[in-house]
Protein backbone atom coordinates (compact mmCIF):
# COMPACT_ATOMS: atom_id res chain seq x y z
CA UNK A 1 0.00 0.00 0.00
CA UNK A 2 1.51 3.34 -1.26
CA UNK A 3 0.54 5.34 1.25
CA UNK A 4 1.87 3.52 3.98
CA UNK A 5 5.34 2.69 2.75
CA UNK A 6 5.46 6.35 1.84
CA UNK A 7 4.30 7.25 5.64
CA UNK A 8 6.68 5.02 7.02
CA UNK A 9 9.94 5.95 4.81
CA UNK A 10 8.77 9.80 5.75
CA UNK A 11 7.76 9.45 9.54
CA UNK A 12 9.29 6.16 10.70
CA UNK A 13 12.81 5.41 12.66
CA UNK A 14 15.02 2.64 12.51
CA UNK A 15 17.04 1.86 15.90
CA UNK A 16 19.62 -0.67 16.96
CA UNK A 17 18.14 -3.89 17.51
CA UNK A 18 15.77 -4.37 14.36
CA UNK A 19 13.31 -1.69 15.70
CA UNK A 20 11.31 0.26 13.60
CA UNK A 21 9.57 2.58 15.61
CA UNK A 22 5.85 4.07 13.93
CA UNK A 23 4.82 5.63 16.87
CA UNK A 24 4.24 8.84 14.65
CA UNK A 25 1.17 7.47 13.12
CA UNK A 26 0.38 3.40 14.09
CA UNK A 27 0.62 2.73 17.28
CA UNK A 28 1.11 5.84 19.84
CA UNK A 29 0.11 8.50 17.95
CA UNK A 30 -2.85 7.07 15.82
CA UNK A 31 -3.75 9.05 11.91
CA UNK A 32 -7.22 7.58 11.82
CA UNK A 33 -7.41 8.74 8.39
CA UNK A 34 -4.72 6.63 7.42
CA UNK A 35 -6.90 3.79 9.23
CA UNK A 36 -9.26 4.32 7.35
CA UNK A 37 -7.56 4.02 4.38
CA UNK A 38 -5.80 0.82 5.58
CA UNK A 39 -9.35 -0.76 6.59
CA UNK A 40 -10.45 -0.02 2.87
CA UNK A 41 -7.33 -2.04 1.51
CA UNK A 42 -8.01 -5.14 3.66
CA UNK A 43 -11.43 -5.00 2.48
CA UNK A 44 -10.94 -5.00 -1.55
CA UNK A 45 -8.27 -8.20 -0.58
CA UNK A 46 -10.80 -9.95 1.43
CA UNK A 47 -13.63 -9.24 -0.43
CA UNK A 48 -15.72 -11.90 -1.67
CA UNK A 49 -14.94 -13.98 1.66
CA UNK A 50 -17.46 -14.04 4.59
CA UNK A 51 -16.07 -11.81 7.39
CA UNK A 52 -18.30 -11.92 10.59
CA UNK A 53 -15.39 -10.40 13.29
CA UNK A 54 -12.55 -8.94 13.32
CA UNK A 55 -10.43 -10.60 16.25
CA UNK A 56 -7.19 -8.50 17.28
CA UNK A 57 -5.10 -7.91 20.41
CA UNK A 58 -4.76 -5.18 22.83
CA UNK A 59 -3.70 -2.53 22.42
CA UNK A 60 -1.99 -1.48 19.24
CA UNK A 61 -4.65 -3.35 17.07
CA UNK A 62 -7.79 -2.12 18.47
CA UNK A 63 -7.47 1.27 16.28
CA UNK A 64 -6.73 0.24 13.19
CA UNK A 65 -9.43 -3.06 13.93
CA UNK A 66 -12.02 -0.75 14.67
CA UNK A 67 -11.35 1.47 11.65
CA UNK A 68 -11.06 -1.36 9.17
CA UNK A 69 -14.71 -2.67 10.53
CA UNK A 70 -16.86 -0.09 9.48
CA UNK A 71 -15.34 -1.60 5.53
CA UNK A 72 -16.43 -5.22 6.45
CA UNK A 73 -19.87 -3.69 7.05
CA UNK A 74 -19.43 -2.83 10.97
CA UNK A 75 -18.72 -6.36 11.96
CA UNK A 76 -17.87 -6.99 15.63
CA UNK A 77 -14.23 -6.23 16.99
CA UNK A 78 -13.11 -8.57 19.77
CA UNK A 79 -9.80 -7.25 21.05
CA UNK A 80 -7.84 -9.94 22.91
CA UNK A 81 -6.37 -9.02 26.38
CA UNK A 82 -3.17 -9.63 27.36
CA UNK A 83 -3.51 -9.80 31.16
CA UNK A 84 -6.10 -10.81 33.41
CA UNK A 85 -8.68 -8.34 35.28
CA UNK A 86 -11.61 -8.16 37.12
CA UNK A 87 -13.69 -7.31 34.39
CA UNK A 88 -12.71 -10.36 32.64
CA UNK A 89 -14.74 -13.49 34.28
CA UNK A 90 -16.10 -16.56 33.53
CA UNK A 91 -14.99 -19.07 30.98
CA UNK A 92 -12.25 -17.87 28.66
CA UNK A 93 -10.03 -19.07 25.89
CA UNK A 94 -6.64 -18.31 26.94
CA UNK A 95 -2.84 -18.79 25.73
CA UNK A 96 0.30 -17.55 25.95
CA UNK A 97 3.23 -16.07 23.79
CA UNK A 98 6.11 -14.58 24.17
CA UNK A 99 6.98 -10.99 23.55
CA UNK A 100 9.94 -9.76 22.08
CA UNK A 101 9.01 -5.64 22.79
CA UNK A 102 7.72 -5.98 25.83
CA UNK A 103 10.71 -8.85 26.76
CA UNK A 104 8.29 -10.89 28.60
CA UNK A 105 5.76 -13.72 28.55
CA UNK A 106 2.08 -12.50 28.74
CA UNK A 107 -1.31 -14.59 28.30
CA UNK A 108 -3.28 -13.76 25.30
CA UNK A 109 -7.09 -13.68 26.62
CA UNK A 110 -10.47 -14.04 25.30
CA UNK A 111 -13.94 -14.41 26.57
CA UNK A 112 -15.84 -17.85 25.36
CA UNK A 113 -18.78 -15.64 25.36
CA UNK A 114 -17.18 -13.32 22.18
CA UNK A 115 -15.33 -16.01 19.72
CA UNK A 116 -17.38 -18.48 18.74
CA UNK A 117 -17.83 -22.05 16.64
CA UNK A 118 -18.45 -21.02 12.87
CA UNK A 119 -17.32 -17.52 13.27
CA UNK A 120 -15.85 -16.59 10.20
CA UNK A 121 -12.95 -14.25 11.48
CA UNK A 122 -10.43 -11.66 9.99
CA UNK A 123 -7.13 -11.06 11.93
CA UNK A 124 -5.71 -7.87 12.27
CA UNK A 125 -2.37 -6.39 13.86
CA UNK A 126 -0.18 -3.47 13.46
CA UNK A 127 2.95 -5.63 13.48
CA UNK A 128 4.23 -8.55 12.22
CA UNK A 129 7.16 -9.68 12.81
CA UNK A 130 8.11 -13.38 14.64
CA UNK A 131 4.23 -13.80 14.69
CA UNK A 132 3.93 -14.99 18.31
CA UNK A 133 1.35 -12.45 19.01
CA UNK A 134 -1.34 -13.64 15.62
CA UNK A 135 0.21 -17.32 16.44
CA UNK A 136 -1.82 -16.58 19.77
CA UNK A 137 -4.87 -15.41 18.37
CA UNK A 138 -5.00 -18.37 15.94
CA UNK A 139 -4.89 -20.91 19.12
CA UNK A 140 -7.38 -18.79 20.34
CA UNK A 141 -9.55 -19.25 17.50
CA UNK A 142 -8.47 -22.80 17.15
CA UNK A 143 -9.77 -23.23 20.87
CA UNK A 144 -13.25 -21.49 19.68
CA UNK A 145 -13.32 -23.21 16.78
CA UNK A 146 -13.54 -20.32 14.73
CA UNK A 147 -12.36 -19.88 10.82
CA UNK A 148 -10.19 -17.40 10.13
CA UNK A 149 -10.58 -16.21 6.42
CA UNK A 150 -7.40 -13.87 6.80
CA UNK A 151 -4.72 -12.13 8.35
CA UNK A 152 -4.59 -8.18 7.78
CA UNK A 153 -1.38 -6.83 8.81
CA UNK A 154 -0.10 -3.19 8.61
CA UNK A 155 3.96 -3.35 8.75
CA UNK A 156 5.33 -6.90 7.98
CA UNK A 157 9.16 -7.03 8.93
CA UNK A 158 9.54 -9.37 6.10
CA UNK A 159 13.14 -9.96 7.33
CA UNK A 160 12.01 -11.90 10.24
CA UNK A 161 10.06 -15.33 9.63
CA UNK A 162 6.67 -14.87 10.89
CA UNK A 163 4.82 -13.90 7.37
CA UNK A 164 6.65 -16.84 5.87
CA UNK A 165 5.25 -19.29 8.98
CA UNK A 166 1.68 -18.18 8.31
CA UNK A 167 1.95 -18.35 4.21
CA UNK A 168 3.52 -21.50 4.79
CA UNK A 169 0.64 -22.78 6.65
CA UNK A 170 -1.51 -21.81 3.61
CA UNK A 171 -3.15 -18.63 5.54
CA UNK A 172 -4.31 -15.29 3.49
CA UNK A 173 -1.42 -12.78 5.28
CA UNK A 174 -2.31 -9.19 3.48
CA UNK A 175 0.51 -6.77 4.70
CA UNK A 176 0.25 -3.28 3.87
CA UNK A 177 3.63 -2.43 4.01
CA UNK A 178 6.07 -5.51 3.69
CA UNK A 179 10.05 -4.44 5.26
CA UNK A 180 12.45 -6.48 3.72
CA UNK A 181 15.60 -4.70 4.79
CA UNK A 182 16.36 -1.49 7.61
CA UNK A 183 19.68 0.23 8.36
CA UNK A 184 19.85 2.41 11.91
CA UNK A 185 23.12 3.72 10.31
CA UNK A 186 21.46 5.37 7.19
CA UNK A 187 17.69 4.97 8.42
CA UNK A 188 17.48 3.69 5.03
CA UNK A 189 13.77 1.00 5.07
CA UNK A 190 13.56 -1.26 1.86
CA UNK A 191 10.44 -2.64 0.93
CA UNK A 192 9.31 -5.91 -0.56
CA UNK A 193 8.08 -5.21 -4.18
CA UNK B 1 -27.69 9.26 24.95
CA UNK B 2 -30.69 7.12 24.61
CA UNK B 3 -29.03 4.49 22.54
CA UNK B 4 -25.82 3.72 24.84
CA UNK B 5 -28.42 3.68 27.84
CA UNK B 6 -30.63 1.40 26.81
CA UNK B 7 -27.20 -0.77 25.00
CA UNK B 8 -25.83 -0.76 28.41
CA UNK B 9 -29.90 -1.64 30.00
CA UNK B 10 -29.84 -4.59 27.48
CA UNK B 11 -26.74 -6.51 27.24
CA UNK B 12 -25.21 -4.64 30.58
CA UNK B 13 -24.34 -7.02 33.12
CA UNK B 14 -24.16 -5.80 36.95
CA UNK B 15 -21.94 -7.58 39.09
CA UNK B 16 -21.45 -7.57 43.07
CA UNK B 17 -18.90 -4.79 44.14
CA UNK B 18 -20.02 -2.10 41.63
CA UNK B 19 -18.91 -3.62 38.40
CA UNK B 20 -20.45 -2.93 35.57
CA UNK B 21 -19.77 -5.05 32.85
CA UNK B 22 -20.41 -3.72 29.30
CA UNK B 23 -17.72 -5.76 27.72
CA UNK B 24 -20.26 -7.15 24.84
CA UNK B 25 -20.46 -3.98 23.07
CA UNK B 26 -17.50 -1.67 24.73
CA UNK B 27 -14.52 -3.06 26.16
CA UNK B 28 -13.80 -6.55 24.55
CA UNK B 29 -16.22 -6.83 22.18
CA UNK B 30 -16.41 -3.50 20.18
CA UNK B 31 -19.73 -2.07 19.08
CA UNK B 32 -18.22 0.38 15.86
CA UNK B 33 -21.45 1.54 14.83
CA UNK B 34 -21.98 2.39 18.28
CA UNK B 35 -18.83 4.04 19.02
CA UNK B 36 -19.42 5.97 15.66
CA UNK B 37 -22.96 7.55 17.19
CA UNK B 38 -20.87 8.79 20.43
CA UNK B 39 -18.11 9.97 18.44
CA UNK B 40 -21.04 12.15 17.00
CA UNK B 41 -22.31 12.86 20.44
CA UNK B 42 -18.95 14.12 21.63
CA UNK B 43 -18.87 16.53 18.23
CA UNK B 44 -22.11 17.84 18.82
CA UNK B 45 -21.56 18.21 22.52
CA UNK B 46 -17.77 20.00 22.00
CA UNK B 47 -19.20 21.77 18.67
CA UNK B 48 -17.28 25.52 18.71
CA UNK B 49 -14.04 24.28 21.22
CA UNK B 50 -10.53 23.78 18.87
CA UNK B 51 -9.65 19.59 19.40
CA UNK B 52 -6.18 19.56 18.05
CA UNK B 53 -6.29 15.77 19.44
CA UNK B 54 -7.77 13.50 21.27
CA UNK B 55 -6.07 12.12 24.20
CA UNK B 56 -6.79 8.67 25.57
CA UNK B 57 -5.23 5.63 27.54
CA UNK B 58 -4.85 1.81 26.82
CA UNK B 59 -6.26 -0.27 26.05
CA UNK B 60 -10.38 -0.03 25.97
CA UNK B 61 -10.41 3.95 25.36
CA UNK B 62 -8.25 3.63 22.17
CA UNK B 63 -11.16 2.14 19.80
CA UNK B 64 -13.51 4.46 20.91
CA UNK B 65 -11.21 8.11 20.33
CA UNK B 66 -10.39 6.59 17.29
CA UNK B 67 -13.85 6.48 15.89
CA UNK B 68 -14.33 9.92 17.55
CA UNK B 69 -11.62 11.37 15.70
CA UNK B 70 -12.96 10.81 12.49
CA UNK B 71 -16.00 13.83 13.92
CA UNK B 72 -13.11 16.16 14.91
CA UNK B 73 -12.22 16.33 11.16
CA UNK B 74 -9.70 13.41 11.54
CA UNK B 75 -7.38 14.81 14.15
CA UNK B 76 -4.83 12.69 15.40
CA UNK B 77 -5.61 9.80 18.32
CA UNK B 78 -2.66 9.69 21.34
CA UNK B 79 -2.75 6.45 23.49
CA UNK B 80 -1.06 7.01 26.73
CA UNK B 81 0.67 3.47 27.92
CA UNK B 82 0.61 2.29 30.78
CA UNK B 83 3.81 -0.05 30.36
CA UNK B 84 7.37 0.47 29.74
CA UNK B 85 8.24 -0.62 26.24
CA UNK B 86 11.47 -0.60 24.23
CA UNK B 87 9.16 0.70 22.17
CA UNK B 88 9.03 3.60 24.22
CA UNK B 89 12.07 5.48 24.07
CA UNK B 90 12.99 9.18 24.19
CA UNK B 91 11.84 11.82 26.80
CA UNK B 92 8.17 10.86 27.95
CA UNK B 93 6.04 12.51 30.42
CA UNK B 94 4.66 9.95 32.93
CA UNK B 95 2.73 9.44 35.77
CA UNK B 96 1.26 6.89 38.18
CA UNK B 97 -2.51 6.01 38.80
CA UNK B 98 -4.06 3.06 40.92
CA UNK B 99 -6.10 0.88 38.93
CA UNK B 100 -9.43 -0.81 40.89
CA UNK B 101 -10.39 -3.11 38.01
CA UNK B 102 -6.86 -4.39 37.96
CA UNK B 103 -5.82 -3.93 41.89
CA UNK B 104 -2.92 -2.18 41.22
CA UNK B 105 -0.77 1.06 40.62
CA UNK B 106 0.38 1.42 37.06
CA UNK B 107 2.49 4.03 35.31
CA UNK B 108 0.93 6.49 32.87
CA UNK B 109 3.34 7.31 29.84
CA UNK B 110 3.08 9.80 26.78
CA UNK B 111 5.78 10.67 24.59
CA UNK B 112 6.78 14.00 24.90
CA UNK B 113 6.44 14.35 20.95
CA UNK B 114 2.88 13.60 20.73
CA UNK B 115 1.45 15.64 23.39
CA UNK B 116 2.88 19.69 23.03
CA UNK B 117 2.55 22.80 24.68
CA UNK B 118 -0.38 24.29 23.33
CA UNK B 119 -1.94 21.44 22.01
CA UNK B 120 -5.79 21.69 22.33
CA UNK B 121 -6.67 18.13 23.88
CA UNK B 122 -10.33 16.30 24.11
CA UNK B 123 -9.95 13.31 26.96
CA UNK B 124 -11.79 10.34 26.22
CA UNK B 125 -12.28 7.05 28.17
CA UNK B 126 -14.60 4.71 28.30
CA UNK B 127 -15.33 4.48 31.90
CA UNK B 128 -15.12 7.19 34.64
CA UNK B 129 -15.62 5.70 38.02
CA UNK B 130 -13.40 7.39 40.50
CA UNK B 131 -11.65 9.05 37.90
CA UNK B 132 -7.92 8.41 38.35
CA UNK B 133 -7.15 7.45 34.78
CA UNK B 134 -7.87 10.39 34.09
CA UNK B 135 -6.26 12.51 36.70
CA UNK B 136 -3.16 10.69 34.79
CA UNK B 137 -4.04 12.11 31.61
CA UNK B 138 -5.04 15.26 32.90
CA UNK B 139 -1.62 15.07 34.70
CA UNK B 140 0.01 14.63 31.38
CA UNK B 141 -1.54 17.86 29.71
CA UNK B 142 -0.49 19.49 33.00
CA UNK B 143 3.09 18.68 32.43
CA UNK B 144 3.10 19.27 28.69
CA UNK B 145 1.17 22.31 28.97
CA UNK B 146 -1.69 21.37 26.33
CA UNK B 147 -4.87 23.10 26.86
CA UNK B 148 -7.96 20.64 28.07
CA UNK B 149 -10.63 21.54 26.03
CA UNK B 150 -13.01 18.67 27.49
CA UNK B 151 -13.76 15.46 28.23
CA UNK B 152 -15.57 12.89 26.96
CA UNK B 153 -16.88 9.82 29.06
CA UNK B 154 -19.18 6.72 27.46
CA UNK B 155 -20.10 5.20 30.89
CA UNK B 156 -19.78 7.77 34.18
CA UNK B 157 -20.58 5.77 37.59
CA UNK B 158 -22.17 8.74 38.85
CA UNK B 159 -22.28 6.60 42.61
CA UNK B 160 -18.41 7.55 42.26
CA UNK B 161 -16.66 10.16 42.90
CA UNK B 162 -14.77 10.58 39.81
CA UNK B 163 -16.96 12.56 37.48
CA UNK B 164 -18.13 15.34 40.71
CA UNK B 165 -14.46 15.96 41.03
CA UNK B 166 -13.68 16.99 37.45
CA UNK B 167 -16.77 18.80 37.27
CA UNK B 168 -15.52 20.74 40.46
CA UNK B 169 -12.56 21.43 39.07
CA UNK B 170 -14.48 22.82 36.14
CA UNK B 171 -13.59 21.00 33.18
CA UNK B 172 -16.66 20.24 30.60
CA UNK B 173 -17.44 16.52 31.29
CA UNK B 174 -19.83 15.13 28.79
CA UNK B 175 -20.48 11.20 30.05
CA UNK B 176 -22.89 9.74 27.60
CA UNK B 177 -24.73 7.27 29.86
CA UNK B 178 -24.19 8.24 34.07
CA UNK B 179 -25.38 5.34 36.14
CA UNK B 180 -26.68 6.23 39.32
CA UNK B 181 -27.56 3.23 41.01
CA UNK B 182 -27.23 -0.40 40.26
CA UNK B 183 -28.34 -3.56 41.58
CA UNK B 184 -26.68 -7.39 41.49
CA UNK B 185 -29.24 -8.96 43.18
CA UNK B 186 -31.86 -7.51 40.10
CA UNK B 187 -29.88 -6.35 37.44
CA UNK B 188 -31.49 -3.23 38.04
CA UNK B 189 -29.93 -0.01 36.59
CA UNK B 190 -30.70 3.68 37.50
CA UNK B 191 -29.97 6.64 34.88
CA UNK B 192 -29.07 10.06 36.01
CA UNK B 193 -32.09 11.92 34.07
Amino acid sequence: MQELEERIARDGTVKPGNVLKVDAFLNHQCDVALFDHMGAAWAEHFAGKRVDKILTIEASGIGIACMAARHFGNVPVVFAKKAQSINLDGDQYATTVYSFTKQKEFPVIVSKKYLNAGDHVLLIDDFLANGKAMQGLIELCRKAGAVIEGIGIAVEKGFQDGGKLLRDEGYDVDSLAIVDAMDPETGSITFRR
